[in-house]
């Protein structure tokens, strides 16, 4: 079976992502791509690695193409997507958006986080929140409502609080106080935009702390991890295109200081059984994300400071994949009712 | 239908590609990998990359398991296969030798570069040369070898060699004189052996020639090309772990100097044209590495130097690809009659 | 005035940084340089970029010209300093030593951390550690000690201690509990041996953390900052050759939680007033590593959560330089009497 | 003696190197730095590594202050330098030109290859070229000039013409024919603007040549070396900050085809005989930009393919020092009447 799929937003990094892995999909047709700034130029002639695989032109957001789909992704900047989901669901679109604008169910925080005015909050409360390892029943239900005819939204879960959360859930409540997380991405993270961030010689040969005590990821991942205003957050950038590592520091509650690190190791493989995107390194090892560029793949690894009482959990990912494309691929997978990891299968280089 | 397959020198990089192109065939069926310096791990434990893909074992390149394969894939440093392929044939095994060993036609020109004797010079005169876009007469000749139940040897063409003959090739009877070519490799082409030069800190914000005058690539390009005595080849060393980039600078003959870009282009077209892996760009288009690591295609692009009536012809592939690993998988393909591009279909990153 | 100085352990990273330093210097003339691996051939030969600047011959450990020195510079893996520093200082020679073996005031650690047992303990009372914008004191004594004629031992601070007690050290009494440091470090930090993890395709586009819960630097970070068991200390690599940053998250105490940033920093600006090298930061900007490669400078900034009462102070050096050679010849230009940036005024390449 | 200096257009990759440069200079003293992009911002924000080194504020290109200066060196786009060098030499000012507009004697050529009307012609005569290697006659008289009292206007020579006619200068008249280049740059050669080209995630993991056939460069080497309408030049970028090679291929004419690698040799160590910028390479030995970068400094290495009868002649240099604001200080050492290394004495960092 098939869908007519389409990607809004798709000229960006995420959204060039989404156009690779939905060219080879074996269930979404890819029949639109947009892009305001890019709108007539082929996707290949932007990204020549494209060529041959995806040379589809891109048009404008409001092609009418995009509402003869069954499935639109928006990859867009925060505000586009909220401004359009209400019509494309009206329309019986089911949407996958990849911003932040309905990630946060709580439309205050939304607001005070990003400063604008949510146009359209009633649905913050329906939209499935896309960080399927975790929140699985949300998206279950997604699927139950999309296999009674309806469409749904999915609101995807963000770079950092994926490979942030997937790292500590497992372990959240054996934790208290203060959550220290600091985190690294590769470049991509800054977004296409020729910045002088974002110049080969600025970021060559140079990492830095960014966007510290401040950064919008953090209300979303205090909202997955359940942590409200325990959370310290430091993403750091890092000369590399893809990739994203979060070390998160926890310490450990008067009950779970006299658990082993065999223990705790024990709660990380049981919650991860049976999902297909996350392993669980042995002790002793610790991820690279070079390991899990170019793929959904999560790789963890723990170490238990016993002087302390402090868990350290480290996560990798690649932000663009699943930090970004992959994971809406896979949570359209989910809600269309498709296998989980249809069209996911890529492997990593190895070198 | 399924083949029965094993990697002699899984362990380097050549092999690790293979092995991640082999664990998602079709028809391939990896059964055994073998390294005799890193006998008994797992090759997922030395990329875990692979985890989840392949976590087979090397075992020794004499594990008895390789001779229970059908099709042989030889990674190995050179004189290795020679004294490996003879033996694997005559067990009717088909030997697709990723070393030097089989590549040059001629075994005094072989024992001149490489400095030692010729094991089984005889298998030169049977042995196909594996660059299936400039040499398919042999590929085909050796398929039918096949079909009729005979093993056969198939040298599959160097790194260099690939980018710089399939930029040359359409135009190379069209020039005269010395041939030009500088070409830039990265650092997977200097191989997994720790050393001085591949440590990051010797390779990396740093680009040197390197094997000036005398690497060994040079009789191979002059061999495909048919230029003997003709080729200037300066390979270099670039920051980068995979890519190929090859810049041959041809001087026309007096016949060629009436040809137009357009007139020379049309000749690249129609020589690739139906060649699933090459592609040819646009006038005024330059091949970027990026564009083809992680995959078996090349990319080619050509300029013409009027004052000079010289041809400058760019080719881009990745080393470890279309470079070795997957031109070894094309090769087999065919040899086997398996679809040329039997699993070789994955798409580079766009960024 | 000019001493005769000697650097033993030249060939490693911190080493040749070392002969980059003194063969500038204003007040050290470098007359001996030795490599047990690399006798006999010319620093030059292995590190190019020295050719002209410094093309002295490699000597062994055991040189005379050695001990004919007045000041030498250990640069050797821990255990051969406190081999050799008894004899150098029983000579009257005065011993800067960038190795681990004086460095903890308490052997029991040493010996814990180390695993060794240590030859010289007595040197460790007296011995004056090297951070010189931390531990001035130790140094002032040092020199104090020289100008009446003694040879002195300095142990100079490793790289993450200096980079993570520069940023943690004016707020530390600020702070209670755990204190959660993740640190980044380029590639020259894990030393020049090539190995897989130095090779360039196994460092590139990668990061990842190590040492987690377990790495050698935690009891001497402690001991700086005298926070012993307070520490989570988990460092990472990143691809570039060189730079530390460090991000230390420090839970305000009670009565600190009252203060604002400008608090803090003004805090910050006192502490290091009149120091050299350290600059803070305006609030608002933090450190790139890239500013302060190739130089014995310290970047630091500071920000402030508010709703979690932490602080994050972030510091980058240059490992190679102010965390390690530069350090030492910044010591030494104490212990001896010259100025304390004698040598050391090299500013970084802007981009 | 100190001269009063000043740079217009400071914020661009070679001004700033500028700025680093002359902060330390011994008998150039900054006053006055212009960017009229940048206007207001000091220096030392728009590049951190300058804080402490230099915090100048940028004023517009038509600051009085630059009138005021004794030298003024110009870091600005081709066209700009046409328009300013005029009214400063009217003025009795020195101007150091880092643009085209000077470089290229015939006027005719420098219209055709840029394509404006050059409004100073008149200039071109007497401009001494800057490259004081090749070049030195020119400078020379130059400083006799101002010896005299008089203004004189230096065209710096560009980075592949510098790199390039370092390496063949010494065997140019041995060749004949077709002089093919290919060289290689870091992306800093691509200017400072950010664009698709720079960002990080373009030029990462990447190679490619750009401007075949048509780079700006060609007429200028031409110029240098004598050699009209013989040069194929072949640019490419590679993922470095710094460094340029310069990779020169020569067919050696009938009479220097009897000359062995070590007769040119020769040639190469006389030709730049007390040049305290160029080292000869032993033969066996090629450059690496690593070497070089940060520093003044050139590399040159040869090797001699006698099949063909051809020398490869390699450079190596930073394109921003030696390539750029290395030489127009050297320049301005030597039109000045200064020792010619004064202000360029930095090392490279060995690793």
């Amino acid at each position: 079976m098939t869908l007519k799929v389409g990607i809004v937003g798709a000229a960006g990094f995420a959204g060039v992502e989404l156009v690779r892995l939905l060219s080879r999909h074996p269930h979404f047709d890819l029949r639109v791509i947009t892009s305001n700034s890019d709108e007539g130029q082929s996707i290949s002639s932007l990204y020549p690695a494209l060529k041959g695989v995806c040379d589809l032109p891109l048009s404008s957001h409001d092609d009418p193409a995009v509402a003869a789909c069954d499935v639109v992704f928006t990859a867009t900047p925060h505000t586009v997507s909220m401004n359009m989901a209400p019509g494309l669901l009206g329309k019986g679109i089911t949407v996958i958006d990849l911003s932040a604008d309905y990630r946060l169910k709580d439309v205050a925080t939304y607001e005070q986080w990003y400063g604008v005015e949510h146009t359209s909050a009633d649905l913050l409360t329906t939209a499935a929140f896309g960080l399927p390892e975790i929140t699985g029943d949300e998206l279950t239900t997604a699927h139950e409502r999309y296999a009674q005819g309806n469409p749904v939204l999915v609101a995807c879960a963000g770079c950092y609080p994926t490979a942030t959360s997937l790292a500590a859930y497992p372990a959240i409540d054996l934790s208290q106080g203060v959550v220290v997380v600091d985190a690294i991405s590769g470049v991509t993270g800054a977004g296409r935009s020729a910045t002088s961030r974002t110049h080969f010689c600025s970021a060559n040969e140079n990492f830095e702390a960014y966007g510290v005590a401040h950064h919008r990821h953090t209300p979303e991942i205090e909202q997955i991890l359940g942590i409200k205003d325990r959370l310290v957050f430091t993403p750091h950038l890092a000369p590399a295109s893809r990739g994203l590592l979060s070390t998160v520091t926890l310490q450990l509650n008067d009950e779970a200081c006299s658990l082993s690190a065999h223990d705790i190791y024990a709660r990380y493989v049981a919650a991860y059984e049976g999902k297909p995107f996350v392993d669980v390194l042995p002790l002793g090892e610790m991820p690279k994300t070079s390991s899990v560029v170019g793929t959904n793949r999560a790789h963890v690894g723990i170490a238990l400071n016993e002087k302390t009482h402090c868990l350290i959990a480290v996560g990798a990912i690649d932000n663009l994949a699943k930090g970004a494309a992959g994971q809406a691929v896979q949570c359209a997978n989910i809600a269309c009712g498709f296998s989980e990891d249809a069209g996911l299968t890529t492997t990593a280089l190895p070198v």
